[in-house]
């Protein structure tokens, strides 16, 4: 019963129109054995079975790390995403230098940016500043934020036919009132520099396949395990979360790493019961603090790609980033940790430059270092 | 250390010749400090990180229930595979009927078989046998098992351009010298009625997202469950296997239905403590009686996707299939439970009708009894 308070929680909270569902599948439950109801299939569509991930109150509402609790002395190794990156990138840079010497072409990066939300702003900002930085050519195409779909469906498409461009972003969230799909899906498959063409996901997901580019952030995680020395090979590793863009191509990429995945969603009962069996354990739900010191096995690997601004009037810009993982609690307990900033962060940017000089060196028949 | 020993058994044992992954990938860790490896990356190519699934010997040794153990009374509700299988092929049959009446057209399935694998041969003959209960139009193709992979796309590209063919089913497994992934996508995506299409495998793993078909053994196990009353969401799940045809979809599937699920491998450690946490357990990895059950939580329903022929004298065949489940032992713990034969594999072909039905409907835009 409590599954189906929380549930009836989701549907107040969000003015959710799919509990039609819930009703219709109990319903449809309950006359099969009558023979009222006459489809085919009681199975219903799957995207009527989509809604929005709604953490329990409990754990999203902000709390302060309980210090007085930590007795242990331990503190976790940490894992230093920025420096990683920046190795990255510059090796990035003089990879975009041969290209240029060899074939006279560097690799570009087409960006679109709808709307005004700030945190995209300061990612794109980023963006732009370490294509800068490895010598990748870059345009940014903006629309304002009551824009249409089709607009931004054509800017892509001048991307996707224009060859100087080897990848396409489009900075994602994306206003409420586009079609995020339709806009995702006429990024041309081999441009698809973030990974989330379905295209890709499936040959991420399937053995045996190689997707043509592996989204950045999940690709940036696991990257930083291997660099740490953290074997993935048959630990276990619970991913929360199960975003398109970070949960579940990071549960899919760590099966292909031979981990035993299992994916915590926000209607999973008592998560801490299951993140304490993980060796290796990300988060990608964006609900500050969320991941306790409690919810972490001793020595096991935390990542954290939860990003949550906090306002702080000391901090330059008004306000200061945490992550899902209470940081204090988390690395008294942990071997290795990612901070927030400077952990996952960087390294998606990292690993975005990677796929857009991979792209161009599959199209130049570049052969990078090896 | 242990896992290491079976990863070396793999290779022993299979004459696998990644182990140059192996160690160069612990070789790359180990002199990323010394400067050594110029890689900008450390990750490894997703398919070189592809081996088969050996389950370990202690679990794959056939071996008989042990019947004195099992002092409970207790007796599992058979999950009847096949009389729900005949119920959705003669609602198939009826709207087949009155497609015919409406449009004068009828759904059609091309099938595809090389070489002469008894059980292959088998499954090919129930789904003949079921289309022509169902009035489906069929055409089979069949190639000696030392055909080429042109002459088997050939075959599907005459099948992708008939409008008269909905839906095209390549007999899974190919003989080892063709190249499955360049065959299977051949295969038109909007008639891959066994849901293996990548471009189909993303669209089940993404939320939001709609595959055109879904994979028909996990489509068939998810039937199973919900016309069975059995609450999938918020349940925990634990999926055995991550075959392409099998676990893969199965566990994106339950995922889809807001299961929390965890995919077991066979590199997973102490697979029982996992599976007994289960609500859910379906097994897909065709090792017999693997599943005993101390591995099966009380009150669980468990789902048995394995077929294993076992030499029997006394069947009129010569041989009986079993599961990866000890059907006696689990029967005594679980609520709920398929039995092999007569649960998921009539199933299987069922969906393979319906999903060749609606690939027709949808060209036709005839509207299904809903």
């Amino acid at each position: 019963m409590a599954l189906m308070n929380k549930v009836q929680n989701i549907v107040v909270l969000y003015g959710w129109r799919r509990n039609a569902f819930l009703l219709s599948s109990s319903r449809s439950i309950s006359t099969f054995a009558t023979g009222c109801d006459n489809r085919i299939l009681k199975s219903p569509s799957l995207v009527s079975l989509d809604f929005p991930d709604v953490w329990s109150s409990s754990s999203t509402n902000y709390s302060e790390p309980v210090m007085d609790k930590l007795a242990s002395e331990h503190t976790a190794r940490i894992i230093d995403g920025k420096q990683v990156a920046e190795e990255i990138i510059s090796k990035v840079a003089n990879e975009v230098t041969r290209m240029k010497k060899t074939s006279g072409e560097v690799p570009g990066l087409g960006v679109i940016l709808v709307g005004e939300r700030k945190d995209s702003i300061i990612y794109v900002h980023n963006k732009i500043k370490a294509c800068e930085e490895a010598g990748i050519k870059f345009k940014l195409t903006e629309f304002s934020d009551n824009c249409t779909d089709d607009e931004v469906c054509d800017a892509i498409m001048q991307f996707n036919v224009d060859p100087s461009f080897h990848g396409i972003l489009v900075q994602l969230p994306l206003p409420q009132h586009l079609n995020e799909e339709k806009i995702l899906n006429v990024v041309k498959f081999d441009k698809d520099v973030d990974g989330f063409h379905p295209m890709n996901m499936g040959n991420l997901a399937m053995r045996g396949r190689e997707p043509l580019f592996i989204p950045c952030t999940p690709k940036g995680c696991v990257e930083l395990l291997i660099r740490y020395g953290v074997e993935i090979m048959g630990k276990k590793a619970v991913v929360i979360g199960r975003s398109n863009i970070v949960g579940l191509p990071a549960s899919l990429l760590l099966q292909r790493h031979h981990a035993t995945v299992t994916v915590v969603t926000a209607l999973t009962s008592n998560p801490e019961e299951i993140t304490r069996e993980a060796d290796i354990l990300i988060s990608g739900v964006g609900v500050p603090n969320m991941v306790r010191g409690s919810w972490v096995k001793p020595g096991a690997v935390v990542v954290d790609v939860g990003t949550y601004p906090i306002e702080d009037k000391s901090c330059e810009q008004g306000y200061r980033l945490i992550g899902d993982v209470c940081y204090e609690e988390a690395s008294r307990v942990a071997s290795l940790i990612t901070p927030v900033p400077g952990g996952v962060g960087p390294m998606t940017v990292a690993m975005l430059l990677y796929n857009t000089l991979e792209s161009a060196a599959r199209k130049y028949n570049f052969v990078l270092t090896s």
